[in-house]
């Protein structure tokens, strides 16, 4: 993989997929909303009867989208929709999911979540084939290898479409016949089976289950091949299992605290806690309070305030008005950007030894910021404490990030880093802490750690 | 061609491109703005500089859509732009033209007006190849066509994309090298090129060029391809012409009086008083005032109103404010639908013998809305003038009117339907006195008149 | 009246009102569209049932803002509706009429066309006494006015709220138990009054009856005061008539052709040849064609024709896409803004001696622009006729013109001017001309022509 | 005060005010951000040059509505703003606020955060004397009383503006060489000053000044006028302060945890705290975890927890994407509305007895919906804790909740609610308990607890 395979990142979305419901676009609609926090740039929903799709997308979150007229026009009994992440660039319409094609092998709709390792070389193939590209999505690639497919039984032609595409991907297919849910040999992404009434639903996560009342049944096993239609569900292998490289930071940070992941039998948010635990073994300090960076490193906060024995407490209030990304309008407002997203709680900090939770430093700009600004508001002393290991090296798997030159991890010793910060301590969890964790079995990758690459 | 080729007509549409100023984007912003009578559904423009494209579409007209800042960021020396025209169903974003590809032949655009012939074989064709499809437009092929040439030559990689296509087409292609324009070998669409400074530009019709100062150089030549780089315009054979099949309906009713089209020497208006003349001459009558149907009758009224002696004048005022097709909000607004377009003028038409003149008839029942509320209004005698012949075939080269079953002169004798009209008296012009029109060269179809099919 | 009386000049506008018919706002709607042309910018809807007021006010024209659920919930049996003409300086949804109160004497509503000529000295009296005013609008003086009055009963409640109020107006007031129409004691905005079925209407002008299938009984008369309630509809005076200054400008430019005016027995495009046939007598000429600058000159042109017998035709053509005021977005576009309203027709024009007449001249950039196009374009001479004298005076009667000292005519004389536009010949209609109009009868205001302040 | 006063309830709201800096809508908006929990129907910015004021309003937040364009125009030296609370009624944009209105006495804007307990009798009474009203806002009234008052100097029209009206009212006006701040006697709501860079700043909450990074200086206290010039503050006595009459709502739900209200020396996170740990004290209870209905009782289970040493979890998480009111747009999505907003942690919860912390209950149908939802995720048991005593009474100083038949409480016995809810047990804190708390002086309004008036 050269490194031209990483400048375009996308990722990470939420999918997902029902069979056999009356109003499937209204289960998509509340699946999507709880899978909101995995994309908030745009979404769509594609409908199928047996005869014809319908289809519907828009550039915002679900709930502002959707209206009552446009969820009544999206027929049918089955439907796949997509939650697509903010990236910088090409923010625009056409990028948005599903992507729908006709082909000779009837009309497809595809949902994704990942990223193909090899998506360059693969459409650098495809396009010598004489295919035409109209965004800058690798999804594209799978349908013109569904197109191209010359099998005779869907799947079959699934198989061929995936047939020498990398990790990582979990996709949701859409035709008029069935709802197909894929996922890489390595398993990279979460994806997860249910059960509600007599239908049947896949999705990134099972938080997106909860809203609807259904049932958590499986996930889909790596190199796995999901067809459900009016039969029932049927299992196979797409390709055989490989090594497994699931992704270690839907833990650490993508997925919500209520989603059960990877097959796990507790919740993200235990094993959260858990690493927050670990930190405070490998990591104590003396300090008067624990307070997170909310939301996302709440429950490490909560773990390493159970171990620690150290008060938990919330000394950053977070707005409620920042959930997307809003452009500000002027410079004093950018520069107030940290600012409007947290503000201090002055009586929870003020001659407090603090200790700040945080789930992970990219840059390391923000949590600067709010190192000073709680000792503008009277911390004694603040001590950053990280629920996972220094992030080194920016994801080729998929995850948008910055580049590994602007990874403050990569540049800098964490003797640095703390200086850089200006905190009063900082302590990094290790990566042998991190999978240590008594909910974790099975692989993962931490290729951001250690810049071991697998595929 | 079966009859299913029918049932998706798409046309009339406005093309326009430019190669070799700066800011081409804001003249193609102007030559839309005059090609916006060809399609007021939504609108795109794509640039290109030598590296890269840059493009920008939306639902409206141009005046609407293209902000300065959006007009900005439409970078290089190149452009090409689209006005599609308002069908009935798949009104969306996603049909909004240029449509663009990325292939091994690189990057390519291409504006299009004009339907094919055997689109439904062609794209059938190409699915069974394995190409996908992801627009209900034509167009599409086109794209799939350029990227599957293993031509080395830019010219060559264009004939092999349109050979086996048959008409209509007038399109224009944009790379980063190379601005296209091809029109096919019965010439059915118009296609005009110009000189503006050092660089070219292409439109659908000459008041485009009117607007930037653009001087007419010639049409583009039924079956031509034309080349236009940074080494200057090359002309060369498409594919040999065949019979001349221009539409005569360009110059009944859609482009703008003030175009000059398909190499004729006067602007349409005056072949629209020509026909005005003839029919005067082939249907007189006696009355006291000759009055068109608003704007688009108005040269063939005055052409009438010369031959005859009859005093020309507005009897029926059109609203400036129904130049878009707005969704009318309740039943007794939509009832109302042909009153908020026109209102009659009562001291013009009270206790007159009023010859009405209208270009053409489809369906016939906004002329007998408008006779009845012109006799409503004082008219005594309403004599109905048609500036073509009855239209009893539903065209199968692009353009989208009722079906053939619910053409009025399909279904009815001229006796009939002047008495469905409850007009005084009813004369169409006919074919031969269409065609006998002095300013008229060369071959036309006439295929909505005659049923004569061509290709 | 002080000069500082003219800096908000804010008319025309067009207003509407109905009592008596089930669903008030579709009659409102569908005339508001009908008299669009005099105002674009803002426009509003106030419907009552005899307990409660409903509203609804957008920016834009009828046909944008009202969709079927917001008529739908507009209920009760009569209304008021408001078109406000597009001024430069406070766009915004505040000025947006009618204008709506609560007050001692009940809830009212006001629709007004025209401008006090003493509203600064009224404004200042009401804050003296305590008022606050909340737009710039004048309208605001007659609400506060109504609060104020101490008359018990309605007719003597409007007669206080309009003394001591200079012209111009021409108003509509609805409460929940009466609509009441009053015009100034100088007559000078027009105000006719309708029956449809056994509802009243009221409206600027009669073009908006025929719409909605009304038929015109009368003008409001000046200073008349007309009260409609469910007892049916009764007259009285409102102030003693004064010498009448009706705004001969309804006639060279504001109303729409088909409109009946003023009590004039002939619709306004007839008086409008008639001042092309004595612009012809005063101004003749040899001439190939006359053209007219459209659509507002288009009647006079026709009557300079049919008296000179020189042929008429369109030798510009006019968008249909510049219906409202754009926003141009870069500067290139900005100077094409004359270009993208009008466009020559070659043909007609060529090597001719063009006569182009012209209702007024106000700045005379636009006519000097259209004569150079029309030059480039090979026009051998170009005369023009202007169908009203030289506009000198900007209005104090609530027109929004250019300031006095930026009109043409205020600052050369008739030769300067045509050397200015570089036209071959240019002649104004006298003011003697202007009204020895046959169809004109009684008094006009012609201060914008000789200074003449009678107010 | 008849019932009827109490039919047009509407506040809370945020007001924030700013003097003497350079681009003071910067800080305004800033501001109002920090103060969006108190309002998100619509906002609106008024500014101040010493000649001119400049305005813009907007239905949504903040940064949906202040574009860099927008922020641009709205010059001076001097601001106020005001975020609007959503009522369900009359939500539309002549309602938001700043109101302006020109009087005899200046250009006056105002930001109102209050409701006038006699606003009928007062508005009754200036209608009697000819006053109009616009708006269906209470705010109007000062706006009228500003106009009439016949002083000369600023404090003593400001004086007189608020003679006679009742509380609850905390409000900013503005005019062109003041920026004025006044509580009622009683100081229902909040107001806080304080001082950034040379120029002075008023706001709801001290939340706003922190964005801003101002500093603190005291509370508006009750009955105060705060004149704020070019010469610097001023703070003379409005009215004589009466008996005070805080909400206590403030402290148990409206306020941000990091605001400083009341004059109080500690976040209003602390005194939640305090409640909490009161609450544990007046309900004990066995269990295995203590979590909040988030966010608003997030403090006060914490409290509970440390109180009681049961650990605190968050047992439901609360959507991100649910900050303002969208309209559900189905039937079965409006169903879903409490899990759109939560959705259990199944970890946390299952086979545990949990302890659920929520601020207040007022119809206690949402309650009742998460209790239910708990069980079925496998909570054991399901302890409900209320840290407000139960709420009885609709508020008649303006705070918008449910009439008073409708409020569980006034209707059920605290054993019936339990029962109602299917809650294992319920306890409320005590009135006195309350009151008790540690951080708490003076005297609060406690009516919607014990339906006492007194006003």
């Amino acid at each position: 993989m050269s490194r031209r395979d990483e400048d375009i990142l996308r990722d990470k979305c939420g999918v997902f997929g029902i069979w056999g419901v009356e109003k499937p676009a209204e289960y998509v609609y509340l699946g999507l909303h709880n899978l909101q926090h995995r994309g908030q740039e745009s979404c769509g929903i594609v409908t199928t009867s047996s005869r014809k799709f319908y289809s519907y997308f828009g550039m915002g979150i679900v709930n502002e989208i959707f209206t009552a007229e446009i969820l009544h026009g999206l027929n049918g009994r089955a439907a796949i929709g997509h939650n697509r992440y903010s990236t910088k660039g090409s923010s625009n319409i056409e990028n948005t999911q599903p992507l729908i094609a006709e082909t000779r092998n009837g009309e497809v709709a595809i949902a994704h979540n990942g990223q193909f390792a090899n998506y360059r070389s693969l459409k650098k193939e495809l396009q010598e084939e004489g295919c035409i590209f109209k965004t800058d999505s690798d999804t594209e690639i799978i349908l013109h290898k569904f197109a191209r497919s010359k099998e005779k039984n869907i799947s079959r032609i699934i198989s061929a479409s995936f047939t020498g595409v990398k990790p990582a991907y979990s996709a949701l297919l859409l035709t008029r016949k069935e709802l197909i849910a894929v996922r890489d040999p390595s398993g990279v992404r979460p994806l997860v089976i249910g059960r509600v009434g007599t239908g049947f639903v896949v999705a990134s996560e099972t938080t997106a289950f909860d809203i609807i009342g259904a049932e958590y049944i499986d996930e889909v096993k790596p190199g796995e091949l999901v067809i459900i239609d009016d039969n029932g569900l049927s299992r196979e292998e797409l390709q055989p299992p490989g090594e497994e490289l699931r992704c270690i930071f839907e833990y650490i940070y993508f997925a919500r605290p209520d989603s059960f992941l990877f097959g796990s039998e507790v919740s993200t948010s235990e094993i959260r806690k858990e690493l927050g635990r670990r930190l405070y073994r490998e990591h104590p300090v003396e300090a008067d309070i624990v307070i997170p960076v909310p939301d996302s490193s709440t429950a490490a906060a909560l773990g390493y305030s159970r171990e620690s024995g150290i008060p938990f407490d919330f000394g950053l209030i977070r707005s409620h008005y920042i959930g997307r990304t809003f452009i500000e309008p002027t410079q004093a407002i950018r520069d107030a950007k940290v600012r409007k997203k947290y503000n201090p709680n002055r009586s929870v900090i003020r001659d407090r030894r603090v200790v700040l939770v945080e789930d992970s430093v990219v840059r390391g700009t923000t949590l600067k910021n709010l190192i000073r600004i709680l000792r503008d508001f009277g911390a004694r002393e603040i001590h950053i404490r990280v629920s996972s290991p220094p992030y080194r090296y920016s994801c080729y798997l998929g995850i948008n990030t910055a580049e590994t030159s602007r990874l403050i991890a990569s540049r800098y010793s964490v003797e640095k880093i703390c200086s850089f910060l200006a905190a009063d301590s900082l302590g990094y969890l290790s990566e042998q802490g991190l999978l240590d964790n008594k909910y974790l079995h099975g692989g993962f990758c931490t290729y951001c750690f250690n810049g071991k690459q697998k595929i």
